[in-house]
């Protein structure tokens, strides 16, 4: 019996990677990830370098279609079934082997391998690797702490509805909006209204050799920045007198 | 000149470490880390069996007084000039020498180096390696993905007021609370308040050899975890149909 071992390759820089996701990629044999039908994948980029020549590899592309709009309830259909096939073909395979699926970042924390997972579990041994989080990536990438002290830390989707996201971004000291994409206009516009878009910053594409950090304010607004998240940072809220 | 870098070593389990904390910290000759006194401190632990025979340990021990009360301002001032006093030990040895400052975690996330950080900027170059943070160690503990699709997730410290608490809790999906300690009975009161607590999970040196992974309401009221977080999984909310 093999196992699938879901491997989080932390933020995009390889030497970012655990010591033990390190050594699990560099002896696989068989590697399976997500990516976008004509694009290499930003998991497989990360272990570019890293694989054994003659490594298996299974992309596991999405579903792309004209006909159905990606909001739509057709295609949440269309994708429960692409994660059903491809559950169904890496049991089968981790029935003789082991298979590493690359994930980008942490996969417990908003990762797609979860909808494989969620299909798995039970069937098949499955490990489950740390990894750290893009939003960890970015805020190292800026220089600066993103909590201390007493300050609340939230984790917003930028696909939330904008009356939502300006009530959080108001109520919150820190701030990680994930998702951004087509949805930064939104963003931008409940930052301004929470008062919060002076101090918000851009990071594109964190820690890799490409990356950007930018103040989002200074942004132009045509600007379409690509796997990007946006941040505010605490200032280290103290310990109100009269607790 | 040398240089300060501050080395994130993820949640406990030295193979968790990232592929260039684990390469600096093998190579370092000058380590420094806080520690209580008496203690080896949780940091200093991580790279336990990883260091040089003759390397130089600075263990930076936190002041203790039994005439202070811990929360009181006279403590902070106690605690601010300890800061002052090792920013300014460490800048004189990096005016020669690369001092490596072990720190639990993601060191930008809530960690203690902020404190030597700002002290230290623009005074001596600084370089600060992304870690695992220690919420994501232990939800990995619990094997179940702590946030999914549209989830919000709020990051907050036991040791805000119970009322704050119980509202934030009652108004986010995914839940972290660090900073238990002697605040569990606060937060558990606060969770139950919210509704919460049936779903709370208590991850106790997660990662690391003697981890405990429990259900908070199972939890003794007497039971004192050391090290420990508490985690509440968001259910992966949905896209609203009306946005």
């Amino acid at each position: 019996m093999g196992r699938i071992i879901c491997c989080g390759l932390g933020p995009g820089d390889p030497d970012l990677m655990s010591v033990r996701a390190d050594r699990i990629v560099r002896a696989a044999k068989h590697v399976a990830y997500f990516r976008k039908k004509g694009q290499l994948g930003q998991a497989r980029r990360i272990v570019e370098g890293l694989l054994v020549a003659d490594v298996s590899e299974y992309p596991m592309e999405y579903p792309v279609t004209t006909e159905i709009a990606f909001d739509s309830p057709d295609y949440a259909q269309l994708l429960g079934s692409f994660y059903d096939e491809w559950a169904e073909r890496l049991a089968r395979l981790a029935r003789a082997i082991d298979v590493i699926v690359l994930c980008e970042g942490d996969p417990y924390f908003y990762g797609s391998f979860m909808h494989l997972h969620s299909r798995l579990q039970g069937r098949v041994e499955i490990e489950v690797i740390a990894g750290i989080p893009g939003m960890a990536g970015c805020w190292n990438s800026v220089g600066q702490p993103i909590a201390l002290a007493d300050d609340v830390t939230t984790v917003l989707m930028g696909t939330l509805p904008e009356a939502e996201l300006e009530l959080r971004m108001r109520s919150s000291d820190a701030l990680v909006v994930m998702k951004t994409g087509r949805n930064l206009k939104k963003i931008r516009r409940a930052l301004a209204s929470a008062g919060r878009l002076d101090d918000a910053w851009l990071v594109e594409r964190g820690t890799m050799p490409d990356q950007r950090v930018a103040r989002l304010a200074e942004l132009g607004e045509t600007d379409c920045p690509y796997f990007a998240i946006v941040l505010v940072h605490g200032q280290g809220r103290r310990k109100e007198a009269a607790q």
